[in-house]
This record gives structure tokens, sequence and C-alpha cells, in this order.
């Protein structure tokens, strides 16, 4: 059965969003990207200052108010994927394992797959400074983080390979 | 029962995504925002410019492709609003009170107030000057197609008053 | 003799930057348009949020290397405007009659119209919420401050007049 | 004598504008950035559509209109690094040695390093793709074209080196 959800998991500046526009460009239909990072653009500007926490090491923090959201938007982007959307998800699993369970739980019968974005924690640290635009620090911590406990289909390492090349081993499983 | 989503429909440069910032900021629960242009944000950069056309007089045309992962966006948005997330929709109904019909579908039992965001097609095309991010036109084009047969709960107008008192009074009836 | 530049000076949210972008539409050279947000952005991240402060009440407050940083800005914009490139200062003057000061002082023999950009502060303030992206407080503490012994050639008001009807209004004195 | 101005040269897509953001973190003083999108970004929303035009390979053609506001945007540069500003040039010589040239006069006695940033052609175009914000076919005609005839203190590759590390080199000649 052809794959519905692609679930990209990785740290900060591990590379995942320059993976998804790829996936978009060499995948033949057109997939829909959706990620954290689209989550916390729809939420209020107080709630975003308040419902994630950045640590001054660059940890984020996330409030309960936030999980309560977080789950109600994971439940409408399985219900996309059951109504014929195809679906790159770019998440970051600050929880791991956990965060991992709450998509599993989410997507139910859909057909997923996992994918794991590495990069090299000081690669990722030298990326995030090059980008300018993110809380320094938060690379170097969710480099290992975001994968404890998570289970794969494939993993690919932005460390010495290019998006590009990274997206094109993960379509030739998608399809 | 209290109002799970509020739709805003207005054209383009109408004034409805300050209104929605102002929302979230009176509301006293958070509220996400979600907009046709999360939506295109989603999308392939190729299918952004094959799925909607622009015409030279700032005219949408919208193609079969795109209709299909609308429907599917669609179903996610009222999925989200089931499983308890408060969501503003900032919409361009291009077609008139079709476009609403696919949204009564699929929001169903939800309680949702329906907002017409009017602004006259002058001001609007004026707006549409001054922000220099969209296509010329399109405000002039959008302002009276967007509203044709489609019916609401409440109408503001930002010809004259502020994106706030707009928001002030939607709140009121959200309550 | 034409006019080379034209000073915008105003608070944050007072609307200055949709009469800049009016103004290159209504006048029928191109003109280029800069303002304080053009420095900032051209800072190094770390020196953005070091030397400019925000307090929380939104009120800014400038350190000495930004204040160096700023001298040598105003030296090009001048140097631009000799150099033939007709030159739109989008500003808000911290310091009053002393920023003025010193753009007076490099812009020397410069033909230069002053325009005071007006807004009533609580409808600033209610722009402010509608745009999302700027720190609570700022255009309630800028509003008048930014006036304080600063000399115009001619002011506008956008509390009830539309950017664009204000850019037509300097656009006739500055032909 | 010091380093006033460190001048970045490559096509599209090579990395220019992430090695400018590393320099600012790793130079001890605060250094500006300043390149050709600064300017684009200045211009009327009209000129940039046809002061600028992009054919359909990607290739860039530049009209004369555009040229005589580079001339003068690129005085005013010079002027504020004449004013004590230190200054990163982000640019594309899209006409090799007749754009350096252009530069060479107007910096005059100024301290400059010239640094051409390099990348595979190739790997650019994946790069361009992965970021998705760019008209693709840039990348892949810039690569060699703006270093034609144009001479340098140092070379970087960004193709298997990472922005920091080129900015790490750069800094020690700029020191």
């Amino acid at each position: 059965m052809a794959t519905q959800v692609i679930v990209l998991n990785g740290g900060s500046s591990s590379g995942k969003s320059g993976i998804a526009r790829c996936l978009q460009a060499v995948l033949p239909d057109p997939w829909l990207v959706f990620g954290v990072d689209t989550l916390i653009q729809a939420m209020p500007v107080a709630s975003r200052l308040s419902g994630i926490e950045f640590a001054p090491d660059g940890a984020v923090l996330v409030r309960p108010e936030f999980r309560a959201l977080e789950a109600a938007w994971i439940e409408g982007i399985a219900a996309m994927a059951r109504a014929g959307a195809r679906i790159v998800v770019d998440e970051a699993f600050l929880g791991g394992a956990a965060s991992q369970q709450r998509w599993l739980t989410a997507l139910g019968a859909l057909q997923v797959l996992w994918v794991g974005v590495r990069c090299d924690g000081a690669v990722a640290a030298a990326r995030e400074i090059a980008r300018g635009d993110r809380i320094t620090g938060m690379a170097a911590s969710q480099a290992e983080l975001v994968h404890q406990g998570v289970r794969y289909d494939l993993q690919v390492d932005t460390t010495h390979t290019e998006a590009l090349d990274c997206a094109r081993m993960i379509a030739a499983r998608a399809q």
C-alpha cells in the first residue's frame, strides 16, 4: 500500500525542512508539509512565549497548555491524511519515544514512513549560527535527545549528505 | 454552547488577518488561527504556481488539484476543532456560497460563528498598495465576490473601524 | 530644485512603512526606501539584542555601540542620495530633535522634505496588536516622544487617513 | 592596516549569506552585512520586477534603471565604511570582472578583503531546491559566471566545508 504520511524527526538545524522541500520536488504527487513551526505560527503571540519556553542553553520546555493544542493539531493532521492528502510531517520529538507514541496513536491505520534525520551535533550547531534565526544552543541540545527510543523505517544523515540526496533515499522507500 | 470555530470571510486586504490576531489577544483562551495562506505555504513550490493561478487583473483561478488538497485541509481543521482546539479560520470564499457550503459540511455539529469582513473596495485596494506584498488587483476583484450568497451571524467593516474594535465586537458574540 | 530625500518620522505602528511603499507607487521615478529596520537587519544577531534594548514597557534603549554604527549608516544614506538615488527614509526619532540634528548634519545641502507621521497613540497601540510582530507597548511609548522638538515641512495623520492618501499629499509637495 | 570591508562574491545558493552571518559571530567587532538583496528590498515593488528580470532558465538580466540605483548604492556602502562601519558585502558579480571594477572604484583606498565563495554547480542547484525560495536555475547559471575574471585574496568552497569553517578561514585573514 502506498505511503500516506512521511514523518521526519530530527533536532533543530538537522536539515529536516530542506529535506521536506526536496521531497515535495522529487515525489510525483503533491505532498503537503506541516510541522511544529506551522502550529507555533498559528498560536497567539502571547502563547508562543508562554506555552513554549526557551531555556538559556537552548533547551525547550513545553507547558501543559501547549500539549493540549498539540494533541488537537496531531488529530487534525491525521484527519487530513485520512481525507486523502499526502503529508510530510516535519517534527522534533522533544519527548523522544513518548512523542512518537502520540503520533502513532493518532495516525492509526495510516501507512506511515518513519524517518530519522540525523546530523552531527557540532555540525548542526555550526549551521544554526549560519542560519542566524534560531536561539543558539537548540541544535546541540536536541541532536541526540529527539531520537531517544524512537523507532524508524529509515535514517538519513545530513552531516555529509545533501538534503536532495537524503530526499531521494526517502522517496525510493515511500513509493 | 461555547463557540468552537470562528470563520472570518473577506476579500484580500480586507483586514481579516489583523482581526484574527486581535481576536487571539482579546479572547480569554488560546485560539489557533489557520487560513488559506497556511495551506498555500504547505504546498510544493511548483503547485503554488500551478494549483493557484493569478490572472493579470489579480483574479485567482483555482485548479482541480488544489480543490482536492483544500478539501482534505478543511477536514483536518474540523477534526482539530472536534479534538478541542478553538480555531479562527481566516478565509476568502472565492466561490461564495459554494465555498461556505464546503466548510458547513465539514464543520458539521461544531458551534461556528460566521463573520463577514467587509471593506470598501477602493480602500482595500489602497491598503494592498501600502502592504506591497500582494499582487495588485486582488483586493478590488475579491471585495464583493467572496460575499456572494454567503450567510453570516455577524458582519464587520474595516473601512472606518480598527481591527481591534472589530475583534471586540466578534468576541462579544463568541463567548 | 527637486526633492532628493523624503524623511518620514513617526512612532512604531504609526504607518510610516505603508506610506513609504505608497510613495514608491505614486512617485514617477524609482525611490529607494531605507529605515532603521534595514540597519537592524544588517547588524549581528547578538548586537541586535545588546545594541538595542527593549524595556518591558516597550521603550527602546539605545547603547553607544549602536550609535556609532547608526552614524556611519546615516553618512552612507546621505552619500547614496548625493550619488543620485532618490531616497525615502523611514525613521523613528527616539531622540527627538537630537535625532533630527544627526540627519540634518549628514544630509547637508541635499534637498530634503521633512514629514511628520502622526497617529493617535491608542489607535497605534491597537494596530500594533493587529500586526502581532512588534513588542507590545512600543506604539504607545513612541507616539509623542519621536516628535518632540522636531521641525517638519508637512505633517500627515494616519488615524483617519489611509496611507495612500497620506502618500499623495506628500508626493504633491515632493515634486 | 585592519580590514574595513570584506567582499563575498559567489553565485546564488553558494552559501554567501550563511558565511556572512558566521563572520558576524566570529569576528570580535560588530560588522554590518549588506548585499544585493538589501538593495532589491529597498526598491519599489514594480522596479523589482522591471529592473531585474529573471529569464526562464534562471539567468538574471539587469536593466539600465537598476544599474544607476546600484551605482548609488555602492557609493553609499563605501561611505559607510569610510565613516567607520566595518562591512561585509554579500554579492553576486553577474558581470564578473566588470562588477568587481565598479566596487574597486567606489571602495578606493579602503582596506578590502576579496573573497570568492565557490560551490559545485550541481550541489548549489540541489541546495536551491532545499531552500525552496529561489527561482530554479539561478544556482546553476551563476556558479561559474560570477567568478569570470574576478581577482581574490582568498577563496573558500562550501561544497564540502561548512559555512562556519569558511568564515573562520576568512576571519583569520581579516584581522
